[in-house]
This record gives C-alpha cells, structure tokens and sequence, in this order.
C-alpha cells in the first residue's frame, strides 16, 4: 500500500492510502486515522463504512471523529464506496455503480468482476491493513451511515464473533423492502431474491441475533426515513429475535454530516468505553 | 436574506443564506452556526473568515468547530471569500478572483466594481446579520484561516475598538510582501504600494497595535510558511510596536483544515473563555 498524503490531526496521523485490490481488480483507496496511542503499540479499531455517492473522504474531513478517536485511542479504517475508475462499469444514476457498491459481492454482469465490496472490505482490506498498521486484530468495532449503516449491520451479522461492537447511523435497515435497495441488488445479485436476503441486516437479524447490542441513530428530520431507511422494520426484527437494540430518533437531525459529527462522539466511545 | 438550507448540529442550527449585496453587487452567500443558546436570547458570534479557493461551505463541513461552538454559547458568522456569479470578473488562476477576494476593496477595473471584500465583511454583512440573527453586537470576535488569517487581523486592526477577541490560523502576514499578496494586490488596488499597506496586517500593528492580544496558530509544517505566510515577520513587527501576540509553531501540522480543526476549540475558548 501507498502513501498518498498524511496530516496531522489532534496529535494522531490522518492518511490515505492507495493499493492494488486483487478483489475489486483495480487500485482502491482508503483513509487511516491513526491516534497518538499508535506511536507506542497496537490500538483498537473503528472500521467506517460510507454512504452512496462518498469516498474514503467524506467521512474523513466531515465527522469531526478524529477527536475523539484522538481522546479514546482508537485507529479509524475508512474504505471507498466502490470500485472506481475509468476501466470500471458505472451507471449515470447516483445510486448505481461508481460510489454505490452496497458492500456485496456483485454475481452479474457487468459487475461481477470489480464489484465485490463485500469481500473487499470483510478481507482483503482488514488482511492488508493488520499487517501494516499498529492496529489490534482483535479489538475491532463497526460502524457506517446509510448504504454504510447497511453495510456495518449486515457485514457484522455475517461474522457474529468478529466484531466486540457495532453501531450504525441512519442505516439502509432492510434493502429488500426499499427502491435504493431493490435496485442495487437485482442489478448486483439478479432477480432471486434469496440471494438479496444475504444482505438484508432484518433477515440476517431473524435468522441469528448478535450477543453483541446495536446502537442505532436516525434522524427524525430525514428526509429518507419512511421511503428507504425505515428503522421500524429493523426494531420489529430486533424485537422478534431478541437482538438487543438502541435505537435513538434524534429530534430535528437530518440525513447529513452534520448528524453524523453530532454524536460520532457517543459512537466512539460505545466502541471503547472509557 | 433568504434561507437556502438548515440542518441540526450539536442542537444547534447550521445554515446557509443566500441574500443580494448592494457593495459586490451580485447575490452573496454566508454560512452561520447558532448554538442552543440563541434560543433564548442573544448570543456572542465570531465571524470566520476562510481562505483561497474556498466558499462558505469549508469551514462550516470540515472545522468541526460547531461542538465548541454548541458548548460555549457561540454564534459563528462564515461568509463567501469573493463576490461570484457568471457576470462577475474572473481570473483563471486559483488565487486570483472568485474564491481570492483578499477581503480588500478594489480600485482597479473590471474588479472594483464588485470585489469590495473590506466593505460587505465590515459593514453590509454584519448590519443585515445584527438585524435578523439573535447575536450580540458588543460580543464580537474575529478569526480566519491563511487569506482569512489576513482578513481577519487587518479587520480588526483597522477597527480597533469593534473586537473583543482576534485570533488566526496560518494568517498570511504580510501580503505586500509575498508572492499572493502581491499579485492580488498589484491587481486590485494597483501599483501604488502605499495602497497595499492599509491591507497588511503587519504595517498596521506598527502605525497602531490592538489593545487585545492576537492568538495566532502556525503549523510548523505548512508548505506556504515560510514563503507565503511569513509569521516572522508578524513577530517581529509586534516585537516593535508592543502589540501582544500569541504565536503558537504547532510542530507537525501542515495547512489544512485537519490543523484548524485541532485547535478550533482552543480559539473558540479564546473568544469566549469560560
């Protein structure tokens, strides 16, 4: 992996990164916050999945979370969206393709090839990033806003012993049942909708809860509440499996960062307790 | 002034106006953060001035200065950094024109008639502001970032009684003798340097210091220090005229907006100490 830039942040390293994904079959890019604690030994993570139409870089300048990852000691892991460049299928629409990869792995063509963000950021990403960074395998926690919030859910839901925390912001709670969802798996994953279920956080729910609870804020003032992200349907299969749930409506907050960097803080320090 | 989008931040309110200035002629935008405070009454405001390139919307997504803000009590005022508009002169450089209005009034033509910085950040913006916003006009600080480090010291030493506080972040302390300065200047204001002198923050300390003190913090490893921004010159001119400084050589931080970041809070505090 390449250095691409690095500044310095609350006395920690932010940097991205660039690398060769044999997965995606293209250079990908990610961003790495590391904390000062990382100047003396392994540190806890944070892996940050993003929303459509954002890179590695959104997060990174908007969130304000390096404070408190600064504070709390924790490293931050902050992949791409998708596959992108310009050898790789994208589609006009902002929900589709380039910055919408939905964290799967795609089985149709033309997509099949790159867009497998699933595996990509379940392993290839964490292989590359534990042996060349000062962070601790072992003490890894999960977290992603929108078509990231789908993504944290279900790629933790898939690998129940992996992560020792997970949270989400206004997540993408069951793709199957919303028009963003429908669309990027029948094109990713075709039209049986078995397969879509793999990614489903309220199926996965249903079939096997975590020991682990979910710490989950919405927006009350999203805009993209009741047509796509529909928290509702995510507190029935938590309550229906046992899954234990905080799920916080936050009056007045909308879809934006500005939501996010409001309380990054009390998701930090969910994933490291002081 | 007309509302062109709000969103909830650290319970306070992050917006964007859009409103017509009689002094650039042409619609102008400005960004402000008003914390939970203002709902009950006036508050005290510091105005944030950026720096080249940038809009209204820099500071406001990534300074994360919205949570100190919130818990100070803060208002913050951050205005565009030139006219702009397809009618408005251009230049094809970055650091002339749109985006490098240098917070200067110009003499010269095409520019003098709607590059007047000095007069919409002095008088026209803060009268409308004062008027429609719950902020208190006796509680006025100034800050800013590289151009805006410039704006806001030569702002506040033209009106020495108007701030209570004044800080900067990686100001460019003396543009008449820099390479910046000196092309917006020469271009602006024209060839007679004795013009240039009423915008250079370090010729105005000497005629008459500030009875306040100046926090000004530097990242020691900012491309533009040494030959751009020049804080040894600042130094030494407050050196010479008894003017208080705080210079801050921040060692690994370079000119980006993850160093403002790092030390918003510290600034805010200096506009409103506890």
């Amino acid at each position: 992996m390449k250095l691409v830039s690095e500044s310095r942040s609350f006395g920690g390293s932010q940097r991205t990164y660039t690398h060769r994904s044999e997965v995606c079959d293209c250079d990908m890019r990610f961003a790495v916050y590391l904390p000062p604690q990382a100047d003396k030994g392994q540190v806890p993570v944070v892996w940050w999945l993003s929303g459509l139409t954002c890179t590695e870089e959104n997060f990174s300048v908007k969130s304000g979370a390096q404070r408190y990852a600064s504070e709390l000691g924790l490293a931050l892991i902050i992949p791409d969206t998708s596959p992108r460049g310009e050898d790789i299928p994208d589609d006009e629409s902002w929900d589709l393709g380039t910055g919408a990869g939905f964290y799967v792995n795609a089985t149709q063509q033309p997509w099949a090839t790159n867009y497998r963000m699933y595996d990509y950021v379940n392993e290839e990403l964490p292989t590359l990033v534990n042996k060349h960074l000062p962070i601790d395998p072992e003490r890894v926690g999960i977290s992603g806003h929108s078509m990231g919030g789908h993504g944290a859910l279900t790629i933790a839901l898939k690998n129940p012993k992996r992560f020792r925390s997970v949270s989400a912001f206004s997540p993408i709670c069951a793709p199957t049942q919303c028009a963003w969802g429908e669309k990027a798996l029948s094109t990713y994953l075709g039209d049986d909708r078995e397969a879509w279920n793999e990614y489903d956080a309220c199926e996965l729910i249903r079939r096997q809860p975590l020991e682990v609870p979910l710490l989950v804020d919405q927006g009350a003032d999203d805009d993209f509440l009741e047509g796509q992200l529909k928290p509702s349907l995510l507190e029935q299969a938590c309550a229906d499996s046992g899954q234990k749930l905080q799920l916080r409506i936050q009056t007045g907050y909308d879809h934006s960062y500005f939501f996010v960097s409001s309380f990054i803080g009390e998701h930090l320090r969910h994933h490291q307790p002081a």
